[in-house]
Parts: structure tokens; C-alpha cells; sequence
């Protein structure tokens, strides 16, 4: 882990990547796991403290896992 | 993913499975990474919606990391 920088930014960028591997907007993404967009938007960014239940929400909407997320982040 | 039980539920078991092969008390793990007896307990027992800088806290403090404990509980 690249302990500078906080573990809700890593997950921020692995969720953007992930995103945008599937070429999806933060809207398509929002409507696929059932949270508001400007919430995607401030987990994009780090922002949020994301809690377990919403990171297994956001995982299996596009189609990963929690775990490869977290890997994809260095976590 | 075991749909039917709750990912709070799956993550509990994992942590509380990895201080077991450390041999360590609640006490111990909730000392060695700065959180609460009581809330370490809840955690195990699946009573609580766990978040990621409160699990990144358990992982580092057990010598593992977060992606491997979200692995060992199929998330």
C-alpha cells in the first residue's frame, strides 16, 4: 500500500478506473447500484469514508468484487 | 459471494478467523489498532457497517490487508 495517501482515495481511483474500463458515466453507474450521483462522484474523489455495504453495492454493479477493488487499490 | 448472508456478516468472520490464528484477544486486536473492545465485538459479529479506513485500521493492525480479508470472506 502507498500509505501517503488515504485508503478512500485509492478506492476512489479504482472505482473511477473501473468505470471508465466499462465506459460508463457516473449517472450509469449510480443508476446500476442504486446510489445518488454525486455521491459516485465524492467516492471518486475520496471524499467519502465509503462504508462496507456500499462498496459491495458499488462492486457487484459493475461487475467485480469488493476484494478486486481493494487489490486494484493497493489496500 | 454468499448472497444470502450480509457482507458485514461475511466480513465479521474473517477478521474475527484471522485474530484467531494470531491467538489474540478482542482486547488485543482493538489495542493493536486503536478502536474499541465493544466495537471490535460488534464488528465480529456482524452488528456493524464496518468502513474502509476502520477496516484498512484492522487489516494493517493483523499484518494482512484489507483486499485479503475482504478475499477470505468472498466479497
Amino acid at each position: 500500500m502507498k500509505k501517503s495517501i488515504a485508503p478512500e482515495n485509492l478506492i476512489g481511483q479504482a472505482i473511477r478506473q473501473r468505470r471508465i474500463e466499462l465506459d460508463w458515466s457516473q449517472e450509469g453507474l449510480a443508476f446500476e447500484c442504486g446510489l445518488h450521483r454525486t455521491y459516485i462522484g465524492a467516492v471518486e474523489r475520496g471524499e467519502k469514508n465509503l462504508t462496507l455495504k456500499n462498496l459491495v453495492k458499488i462492486a457487484y454493479a459493475m461487475d467485480t468484487t469488493a476484494s478486486s477493488l481493494m487489490n486494484a487499490a493497493g489496500l
